[in-house]
């Protein structure tokens, strides 16, 4: 039995938690979850630490980045330090940012659309890391619509 | 009997210590409260260690960066070591950061505001983090009108 | 007997990979390869960390950041976390890095090309470092033309 | 006894050491000072440590970063490694830099009046930190006329 | 007998290398050089630690970043990573950076004139500080003329 650490934020505009816990029940079996909320995305380092601490294996961190210059110094802020968790405990973090200026509109399913496919990452390098190896150089895309490969 | 430090500057234009000891002291009780006072948002990385060495279970960095690009520089510089200092010891810092610039009239009332909503999340990570977990993806925001969720 | 590892990205538009195997095939023997795919270019260092801890003796990242600010903020982020792993395990990790905007057509032969290079530069530092010390100032470039030296 | 450790560079054009000096022997007595003298600002950080490891209980580095560009670069990497030094060695450093587009003129008794202000900052902090305290939230400014605070 | 670690690129469009090891040479005795030579900048914190666990007590790191915007992305990673690995040695890296954007022309000369003028900043660190001290606050510069003390 493995366990998924997700960790979120009250800042996001949207429960991508759902959205995960959904997809991953709709892919397989064999882990249970864990969930940390924090106030914001600089928080979110912490909670992904204290989760791992607490025995997971793999992690999601969940977070709704605004749209303002500062909104994206905070982001790159945050992004270095789960980048630092991840490396400290060898163990992956699945970044699942949705920047709120990425879209005019719709942007609550591009969250969704986004959460439910680095879930099937997450559950990929978990459970069936060769599923990746395949797609390797495809020009996969999280949320927008895939790019595929050049030529 | 928990303890939350507080770090804080000469260099703010408004003591948020006092916004968020006397919303701390509204919200509960079982914690006492241990101050460090330092020049600039520079030196509240290592006033934070030096809380935590202490014994304090959660932080709070109260800090007021100014409008010109080598202030936004230093505050990118004093978040990513308060970022360092939580992940080095596993202990929450809050970030209570009002960017002079963020507000043409009204920043004490904002930095007021800011500090004591901040507190609340402070309390709520130590005795009841349940309610962060309800607030998650719920579009809070700290010191502005909350935002609300998409949809 | 050696062991080169490589980390690729889902998120690349065209299969390094295969370009950095054809060549080191070429080029010479006395080293095996294993192979580690993620998602995106920030998952990229905890890859090389898992290879590296799986006994390999030299590194190569291959990645293809898209074109959008957001990506060269991803791309910096991804870079400085290979750097730490690289000095944290002392093993080289050759970046191989094609960013989408870097040509407006002809990115797969770029992407190919530099692959290749890189493949003989990690080759030469496993294997002959007295190669990279006769090119030591003469403006070699990977995957455009070599420069040359000044003067 | 005390050791104040003063890291400083052939780079700067003002001798802040000499300012540095002087206002701590008005201030008052129980320490010693070290001195170590680099190239340049990003030579700050392995200063400051080697006096720590020398011995000192506080530290100021003084620089004056350029106006250019790749200057400002360098100073925001200085200040980063003097960051990572304090918090690795649970020492204060006082940063103490000098822009050279901060001001038009008047540059050298700009760079008087900061080093002397913050030598003030590094007594205080050693010596007596509940003055520190009574100025939290007061806007003190280093160099520049105190803003005072809002309201 | 000290030992001088030297650090350069094939990316390099000089020879720094031969710059510096004219200068020592003129400058004093008592040190011997060993080399080590990497494809980029961002290969170069690598080579600095490897030099260092080879027993070097002082590194010279040489390199010439090229002009786009990415370029000083890498230069400001590779500095960055400089630095960690000085800082976590205590072992003095004098960087010797020429950007390609410095000059419209004479570029290789003033690459000579910084490798040699660091290599003497270099020789006074490992030999005789007092020189260094002596200079503080002067305007010393690298490779161009000495701009000198204000007032």
């Amino acid at each position: 039995m493995k366990k998924i650490g997700i960790a979120d934020t009250t800042f996001a505009r949207y429960d991508m938690y759902e959205s995960v816990v959904d997809e991953l029940s709709k892919t397989g079996t064999g882990f249970e979850i864990e969930r940390y909320t924090v106030p914001g995305i600089k928080d979110l380092a912490i909670a992904c630490q204290k989760l791992i601490n607490s025995g997971c294996d793999m992690i999601m961190a969940l977070g709704m980045p605004g749209a303002e210059p500062i909104d994206k110094q905070c982001a790159d802020q945050a992004s270095k330090a789960l980048l630092y968790v991840e490396l400290k405990h060898d163990t992956h973090i699945i970044e699942v940012f949705v920047h709120e200026d990425e879209a005019e509109e719709g942007l609550a399913d591009l969250a969704d659309k986004r959460a439910r496919e680095h879930a099937l990452n997450a559950y990929d390098l978990l459970f069936r890391p060769e599923r990746l190896e395949e797609k390797a150089g495809q020009g996969e895309r999280e949320g927008h619509p895939d790019v595929g490969p050049l030529r």
